[in-house]
């Protein structure tokens, strides 16, 4: 087949101009393209094909970018983007100094608004919509969301809001019953009952206020683009009910959703992943998390395991199929997810929380008020601490250890390798008289013989991993290869605070006194991160050693992979050298 | 009429001994007391008076504390204290030392869970329900949520995961179609379509797969039971549907629910407010803020004002009354709040946001994710910072400095009095590269001469307020006042930081260069706070002065009124006096 269309266009105005009988054969293309680049440089794939055909229709019919287009947690934009100015640069798509894999304000007026974590499109487009009244403007106002997004509380305060304006926004419900993980909650049982028709009766969106239509075929582009000319004559807050298939056009996609929505490198034409060289490697600190608490669970029958959307991501899948009856997926609901298991630690049982770093945000105040204030033992497993890579400045888990630190009753712990998560993990479910957070790392730790032998760690305790005497080094958590490394050849003696909180006092009193100069290293925000605990403990000591905090300066960072992220804030081994023998 | 019940009643087994037609009276009784109490001791009156009938029929048909019953937010939780083994020392409600006046589990077997902040009741109970069927334990699981506080999002998160369990869970929705101020937004129209009997069609409840009854009326002693008794025998999720009136039986607190949510002093028995002794004095802080943004919205007709529920707390009354097109009460939706205020901000407007300290937690993701990596000037405005007094340890706003700190691109204000908040508010809305925070305390200030002309404030300036030699002290906010006071005749300097972010680094080279000892003084935690950004100061630039941090210590600060906390944490004018002179 030509490919007479994508070619020609570079915005929107261009795809304006073709006849609606010509949209198939983009759509067409778009697929091919975007399977194409992503086939070879890596990045989500089954969100945006999903969406190819809405993402026609939407530009097609709306006048982007003076109507505002919102893409909730974006996963889905690639599309958008290609349509957008962005085709030629695509292939830069999540690379350091290429483009985002998030639709983002600073990248292109067609980026209505910023996204990465979900839920967020109705309440900014509202806020929008309501400017536009404000301003005098007639425009459009879409917010493009996923039947896994919109279930989170703040997508419904959002509608809850909506559905009493008069203003003029669109929201565009993408249903394809699956987030990264498939969908779960009542929710999703209600969509479900929508589209089998067997729910007539009850409509959600109705009952508060907001026109609903559909549900419609999302792959059939000429019924999209007639149901959005008619929704476009009709003012005040509206829902259209949009059925999409994740990974479309891609059979194995279609079929393995999962797997698909970042699949890495494959083959274009078969879809086949392409296997990575069969080297021996450590494991993922995840899958140390979900093997671990299976062990774990399997003799202490109080362990609960609990994700809010993310089974695979954090492995505690393996829990959900082994022991399913203790191991929940709440979908993409944090704050709902922390509360929960307050309330089980409550009646005595040893609930796993497991979070994401960066999605912690969202239930900070449940980790304060409910948890923390009360004293329960819930153990938050904070996975992707830390830069997370290609995902970028939405996502990097950089501020847990400041935003942490300054709660009262909370252990925090840093596994330096696999070994010590493990080993925290068995200790915090023989049971603690609080709660602890733990926070490890995205991606492969460094320890082929993981699977040892538990073993209790002393609360509290840091451990010294190098002695030496021109300077000391104090880390916490993973950072601490960089470190090793970065010290090979030097004489200074190097620690692993292992503990933020509590500080090891006793160790830090011999530290202070023996050495002149120490330089603390943390993969999070140096504002109010570990140097700041160590500042504030010589501080209250009145030592005047010279501390040197290294971490994550004051600004937000871009994506890139990790290690050219740690460079760019001095974390990789070279920097850290340059900064250690400076200081010997 | 005697008084037979109350006073043989200690505990829920005592009230079980009664009748169901000796209820009422007992309901009278109950009411009384808490009138009787309140009218002299003061707190929070109307909700706990609209729910007397539903609390002794709950404790009358479950088997409280073995059941477990959770009153979300706590406000209406006073008789439940009363018939729990409180009622000789009701009277030390919220005052130092005697009982919360929020349920604790501290305080009670029968506080089945801590509250505080809204909608955690549903969680909390689900995650209870759960561990009692994996405990093989057969119990009932009670949550007692309003109708205001089910509108925020995390409360569908509960029910959203709810639907989808089996759980031995009732949801008792308290539907007074009023939290502090009335509810807003399109569940509460649907509740009032629901009540007058013009939504048949749609039912949001039974659409997540949740058994609902009702509407009841609240005030039905015998029919409450009657249906608790029904839906004892009922499996699974469940909610009953309760039409209450807030203030009940107090003709004056049902007239005026807002005014008598928490009156103060009252006559018991006419329902009289007792007017405070007309001494002129300093306004209150939300007042400054209140009058200020409506002055400010008049001249600048790009100004929102935003409240996530609380337009009499915050004073934003104001501007509701006086250009309610632009001012918004979006409920209690602190996530949607700060969206919200992004996505105007996007559109050009000046989104003041205007959150409790405490609250902001619930939006600490949206600030960082929304706001902060897109750089969109949204005003902050945050109230009840510091210790709040009487509401105690789930209000107090003492993590806002540390939790926003570590945030890039964040302006943070701390005004010293109500001219400089006029000031800052003034600066802010003249418009901003980046968001700021603006946070202040409750209650009143310390200028009557308050409404001066606007001055513009130099970002990241702070002034030198008392020149001296032996000391430097640095402090943020309001506290100033404590100092002021405290180094009277005292030769040392004291500046005001003002920003906590932007440093006037300019200023702190000079005083590190001309004083040995600095001291710095905030009402937020010592950990992560203005404390440790003045360390990491020093550090950063290798001053070896000595610096001693004062603030919050890192613990829970329960309740008492704000001067009684102040001591207890040696900020009060003694305490720190003691410090400075020690150090001098």
């Amino acid at each position: 087949m030509q490919k007479p269309f994508l070619q020609h266009i570079n915005y929107p105005k261009d795809l304006r101009k073709l006849s609606i009988e010509d949209l198939p054969n983009l759509a067409k293309e778009l697929r091919e393209f975007i399977i194409n680049v992503v086939a070879t440089k890596e990045g989500h794939l089954g969100a945006s094909l999903g969406v190819v055909e809405l993402t026609i229709a939407l530009h097609y019919v709306f006048n982007t970018p003076e109507d505002l287009l919102i893409w909730d947690v974006g996963h889905q934009a690639y599309g958008h983007k290609i349509l957008t100015g962005r085709k030629a640069i695509f292939e830069t798509n999540r690379q350091l100094g290429g483009i985002s894999g998030f639709p983002k304000r600073d990248e292109s007026a067609y980026d209505a608004f910023g996204v990465g974590h979900s839920s967020t499109s109705i309440s900014a487009a509202l806020g929008m919509a309501i400017a536009s009244q404000l301003n005098g403007e007639d425009k459009h106002h879409i917010a493009v969301i996923g039947d896994a997004s919109i279930a989170s509380g703040m997508a419904f305060e959002g509608l809850n809001h909506a559905g009493v304006t008069d203003a003029n926004l669109l929201v565009i419900l993408n249903d394809n019953a699956i987030g990264i993980d498939p969908s779960v909650g009542a929710l999703k049982q209600y969509l479900t009952n929508v589209k089998k028709g067997t729910n007539r009766r009850n409509n959600i969106i109705e009952a508060l206020n907001i026109d609903y239509s559909g549900p419609i075929n999302g792959h059939d582009i000429s019924k999209i683009v007639s149901e959005l000319e008619r929704l476009k004559k009709i003012k005040g807050p509206k829902l259209l009910h949009v059925i999409t298939t994740k990974g479309k056009g891609l059979k194995q996609a279609e079929r393995d959703q999962v797997k698909y929505h970042a699949p890495g490198k494959f083959n274009a034409e078969t879809g086949d992943l392409i296997p990575k060289p069969d080297v021996k490697q450590a494991p993922k600190y995840q899958d140390v998390f979900g093997h671990t608490i299976v062990e774990l669970a399997k003799q202490n029958h109080k362990i609960i395991g609990i994700t809010p959307a993310m089974p695979t991501g954090s492995s505690l899948k393996y829990m959900m199929e082994q022991i399913p009856d203790r191991a929940f997926d709440v979908g993409i609901a944090e704050q709902h997810a922390v509360t929960l298991a307050a309330g089980m630690a409550t009646q005595g049982l040893v609930p796993f929380c497991n979070i994401y770093s960066t999605f912690l945000q969202r239930a900070y105040d449940q980790v304060i008020h409910d948890v923390a204030l009360q004293k329960l033992p819930v153990i938050f497993c904070l996975d992707r601490a830390g830069l997370v890579g290609e995902d970028g400045a939405t996502h990097h888990g950089v501020f847990d250890l400041a935003y942490l630190r300054c709660i009262p009753n909370l252990i925090i712990f840093a596994p330096r390798n696999e070994v010590e998560l493990r080993n925290i993990m068995y200790t915090a479910q023989l049971g603690l008289e609080m709660p602890i957070a733990i926070r490890y790392p995205r991606g492969r730790g460094i320890t082929l013989d993981w699977k040892q032998p538990f073993s209790k760690v002393e609360l509290g305790k840091a451990i010294q991993l190098k002695k030496g005497k021109n300077l000391a080094i104090l880390s916490i958590g993973s950072i601490a290869k960089n470190v090793s490394e970065a010290i090979e050849g030097l004489n200074v003696s190097h620690y692993d605070l292992r503990f933020v909180k509590p500080l090891d006092e006793a160790l830090l009193h011999r530290v202070f006194k023996e050495y002149r100069t120490i330089i603390t290293v943390e993969d999070g925000t140096i504002k109010g991160g570990v140097g700041s605990a160590i500042l504030e403990f010589a501080s209250e000591h009145n030592y005047k050693n010279t501390i040197k905090t290294l971490g994550i300066p004051d600004g937000f960072i871009e994506h890139g992979n990790v290690n050219e992220l740690q460079r760019l804030v001095g974390l990789d081994v070279e920097g850290l050298r340059n900064v250690f023998t400076k200081h010997i």
